[in-house]
């Protein structure tokens, strides 16, 4: 009887094993759009010195309020609108639990970051994709007309893996027009600038993610925070564990907002790299789609697959993107240090001449 | 329209601001069951230095593989068993996204931890209480009765806030007569020394989740981990978030694990003060209940409301967990170091004269 397992909802059958990565070492690492700067030594051990005299043994705040009030500060918005997580991946699953159940439709762009539907799934929604247009742009009248009868509508902007943006006027026309959740994720706004968190202030139903993983190279400590509504923020919150952030993660953000200046000073370098990398990969003939990230995703005539291998073996490690729909042809590349991007320039060209079809 | 906040699943509404917590500043803090002796400066420093030369830009591995093998084989399990979190409450959410929908039935019983029902109703799970006996036993007929048409039965042992135990042969007769999955949250296990790890190895529905917050003195740092069939596991790592443990939480359960003893070490001693808090008490004619945990409920004749607000007038913080149900005349008191529950009962001894009922 047991070997059922008749206790798991069956569309999880459907979900498993749905996101997975293949990591090579590779001595040059573009494959998940991370800030190439790592922290300078003085700001670990700034981080170091807030930690150590806190006690280790004890929970932290049930409600950290003064660190949940210096997030707001920093992006401008009132402390009763925001919720911290452990990366903005925690808060999009909290919000997924309060709108996603069977029978209701989570809508999503295509190609879009595979973690939407797979959650999607996970909370038994019917996933409903809304494809990009030619030029990986986003179809503004296919969204309106999905989010019709759709309970939340998941757009990141910009999008990984195609670097598109949405326009704010458009997304306000699509969020007043609509009764859906809309839950933006401007994982990577800081290379784009343009935000939808005004719209939080008048429209309860839009919620902005935000992480500190790409521009405040803060990856691997998982940090992330959410943006809505003050009066839907304790619907929110209660689908959000308690204490779910870390004394040592939130040491280490309040140090990286106080030094914000420092751990972002490279996104003018990153921004010019990107336009540098696009430059001399059209000039190579292959097609690339624009990109207000810090990545860029190409098409070139091979196989994408034999691409990648071909480039891990001379140590640059992209993202594989050619199992994503529409993009068999695609590869992404994060933008890194100018030398580690004249390293991948170098070796996709020899990859170009070693794979034939 | 928009007022109507219809994205939001209706049972929602009945969850919101389900869990809160009164903590006032006291000097002595006996209200979360912490373990009361902080990291030894030399571990913490330990950590940093682990943690010093490794990329904050990068995110962990998408997989954690010699992490989490290590923790594996402390709990002498194999690594395909393991999921690891921040905290088990982390775990037990993607656990309960895996079997938990509107018409699924959750089975808790009570009282216990005020966050098993209040995430059922996240989930949309319709949530029956088996209660505990008249000396806060589980009710072993109730259960199996109840699981039969359960997805999921959640058991905490010892049980929070009772310091009640299930007998493990009584739980396999309950696994194994159930489809259901049983949940067995094992935190305050190391103050009790009997699991049901070993079910996980033979029975497809059972997890078992452990934390570092209680023995190990790691609450700050959030680390909990689970453990289940290795054929299961796939599933719940599914509804797990990728990336999850910060290279920092990860960094400093290596130390722990490296210096169980140390960090372990007041152990003993806790179940010794354990068992003279109990023993004195008694004496003063209160009504305890038998605990295997770091933790004791106690009951009086008076108000315990007015009971706390005393002892917290007097630097003492207790928890107030008379709104639990059945247990309107009951307080919890964490073990502390042997001064802290000198201290306790000498405010609670207090508090009794001052409150008249």
């Amino acid at each position: 009887m047991r070997g059922t397992l008749s206790f798991l909802k069956p569309q999880l059958r459907e979900a498993v094993g749905g996101y997975k990565l293949d990591v090579p070492e590779c001595p040059i690492k573009l494959n998940q759009n991370e800030n190439p700067y790592d922290w300078p030594s003085s700001l670990k051990q700034a981080v170091f010195e807030r930690v150590r005299d806190m006690s280790w043994n004890r929970y932290p705040p049930f409600v950290p309020a003064a660190f949940v009030a210096k997030v707001a500060k920093y992006v401008g918005v009132d402390p009763g609108q925001v919720l911290v997580g452990n990366g903005s991946n925690e808060l999009m699953y909290a919000v997924f639990a309060c709108v996603l159940e069977p029978r209701r439709k989570l809508v999503i762009t295509q190609p879009t970051f595979t973690l939407y539907a797979l959650l999607g799934k996970v909370f038994g929604a019917d996933v409903v994709d809304v494809p990009l247009d030619a030029e990986m742009r986003f179809d503004l009248p296919g969204l309106e007309i999905a989010a019709k009868d759709a309970a939340c509508v998941i757009i990141a902007t910009p999008n990984n893996p195609t670097g598109s943006v949405i326009d704010p006027m458009e997304l306000e026309h699509l969020v007043a027009s609509s009764e859906a959740l809309f839950v933006i994720d401007e994982a990577y706004f800081d290379f784009h600038g343009v935000s939808a968190l005004e719209l939080c202030a008048t429209h309860k139903n839009v919620v902005v993610l935000r992480t500190f993983s790409k521009a405040f190279a803060t990856a691997g400590l998982r940090f992330g925070f959410m943006v809505c509504h003050e009066a839907v923020q304790p619907y929110f919150a209660t689908a959000k564990l308690p204490y779910n952030v870390n004394i040592f993660t939130m040491a280490a953000v309040e140090v990286a907002l106080e030094q914000a200046n420092v751990l972002k000073g490279r996104l003018d370098e990153i921004k010019r790299e990107r336009e540098r990398v696009i430059r001399v990969l059209k000039e190579r003939g292959l097609h690339v789609y624009p990109s207000r990230a810090n990545f860029v995703l190409f098409e070139s005539d091979k196989n994408a697959r034999k691409l990648w291998e071909k480039m891990v073996k001379r140590g640059v490690l992209v993202r594989d993107v050619s199992k994503y729909p529409r993009l068999e042809r695609a590869l992404r590349v994060s933008i890194g240090r100018p030398e580690e991007n004249d390293a991948f320039l170098k070796a996709l060209e020899a990859a170009l001449v070693e794979v034939k079809k």
